[in-house]
């Protein structure tokens, strides 16, 4: 039986050790195209495969937790990524590739993980933030980085709202489709905490996965409630309902961070 | 005696009353090239007087209370400017002046003020805040709007060296010339506070006046001691001295945000 390495002519390279990274990284949204590559590869995924070609001289695919839309931030989005298993140290990659990204993308964190590691299919839960500036005026260091409500907000209405999501719902009226077929839109949130100071409402959700918009359509809810257009009652309908038809409110992307892939 | 009316060829205008506006600014100083007015028109006082023109229909100076360089930002810059004495409220004014701006200038507050009020000559004093960045990263939303700092920062040669400006010096080893005939380099800093959480040390001074450059330089000499580049002594002795020949750290231009003005 002929060993590997004599098929000249076939596809595989020579036996080589891969060794998988798990990397933690950090976007400012504005700067780019999403994550998702795109032709036009003005994308995070696209940057960091081009970071990865130039420092190993071959394409390598980085696989992220999730897409983020156009605007959204990142705080610690994961990817992973095989590279052979050269002498190179995950802090050699990290900075080599840092070298390589522009200042608005940072490898934050990297290290080797078992072959089995998968950013997106080992995840086990995500952390989101929303900021919503309140300031009488959009104060120019808040613009692309948080979403700008004039109205006065109800706490009380804008608590009651959030408290709505907590638990095991169908989340399909606080999700927009992507296109694609559609799989269980049933989640968990464990927590959604509010916190507010004088000019920012800062909203967190944990939770173990969310749909497309997910984030910014129940932000968009818990605003109107907060501000009136909406009641509490109509929200909970469209939970119970899991129907996603009719007039929606999508937070804006700016507002948006990635906070933490739970693994 | 001929009254003015009369004078058909001379340049004053027809007798209008005047009011003076008093304007409260804020902006993301990464997107300009500083305050003051330029040929290349890309600062903010040009954006500003850009902007009177286009609601006024005609030139009006828009007087600073003092120029921020390239890259500094500023939550509470106050300018005044003089404008004909319409039906137009402060209010309708400062609408009007925000649809002409980018996004990245917004006037914050607006309002009448007495014709002997001037933002440069009656400020009594401002309050200057810096940032550091103390990530092992320099993540992406600090970029340009911190000064990313790696080396450890020892807490008590921080506090010391900043308690070193507070009260009345000369100035001048703290100061960059900007080609003017000296004036007094005497300066009272009322107040440094420092406030340091995980990732971020702030610095804020509260002082009657600053020199060019001088809270950056101050911050470039607290930084020094606080990384073990430069001793106390060193620092004290430059301050008593009030001399800046020599070499001198100047933080960048992105960590440095005036808050306010004080009249």
């Amino acid at each position: 039986m002929p060993n590997e390495n004599s098929h000249r002519g076939d596809k595989l390279a020579p036996a080589e050790k891969a060794r998988r990274l798990k990397l933690i990284i950090a976007y400012d949204g504005a700067t780019f195209r999403g994550w998702q590559s795109q032709a036009s590869s003005d994308t995070i995924q696209d940057r960091l495969e081009n970071a990865f070609a130039r420092v190993a001289g071959r394409k390598i695919r980085v696989h992220g937790a999730g897409r983020t839309d156009t605007g959204v931030h990142a705080l610690g989005q994961c990817a992973h990524a095989d590279v052979s298993a050269t002498r190179l140290t995950p802090v050699v990659w990290m900075n080599a590739l840092n070298a390589s990204l522009p200042p608005q993308i940072r490898i934050v964190a990297c290290r080797f993980v078992p072959m089995s590691f998968h950013a997106r299919f080992s995840a086990r839960g995500k952390i989101y933030r929303y900021r919503i500036a309140t300031t009488p005026t959009f104060l120019p260091l808040d613009v692309d980085r948080a979403w700008h409500v004039i109205s006065p907000l109800d706490d009380d209405a804008l608590r009651a709202a959030a408290a709505l999501f907590i638990g095991t719902h169908d989340f399909a009226g606080f999700a927009a489709n992507r296109g694609q077929a559609p799989e269980s839109t049933t989640r968990t949130i464990r927590s959604v905490r509010v916190r507010r100071t004088a000019g920012m409402t800062v909203i967190e959700f944990d939770g173990d996965g969310f749909l497309y918009k997910m984030v910014r359509l129940m932000v968009g809810a818990i605003i109107c409630c907060a501000t009136g257009k909406e009641t509490i009652e109509v929200v909970q309908h469209r939970l119970l309902r899991a129907d996603g038809s009719g007039a929606r409110l999508v937070a804006p992307a700016g507002g948006l961070t990635l906070v933490r892939v739970r693994y």
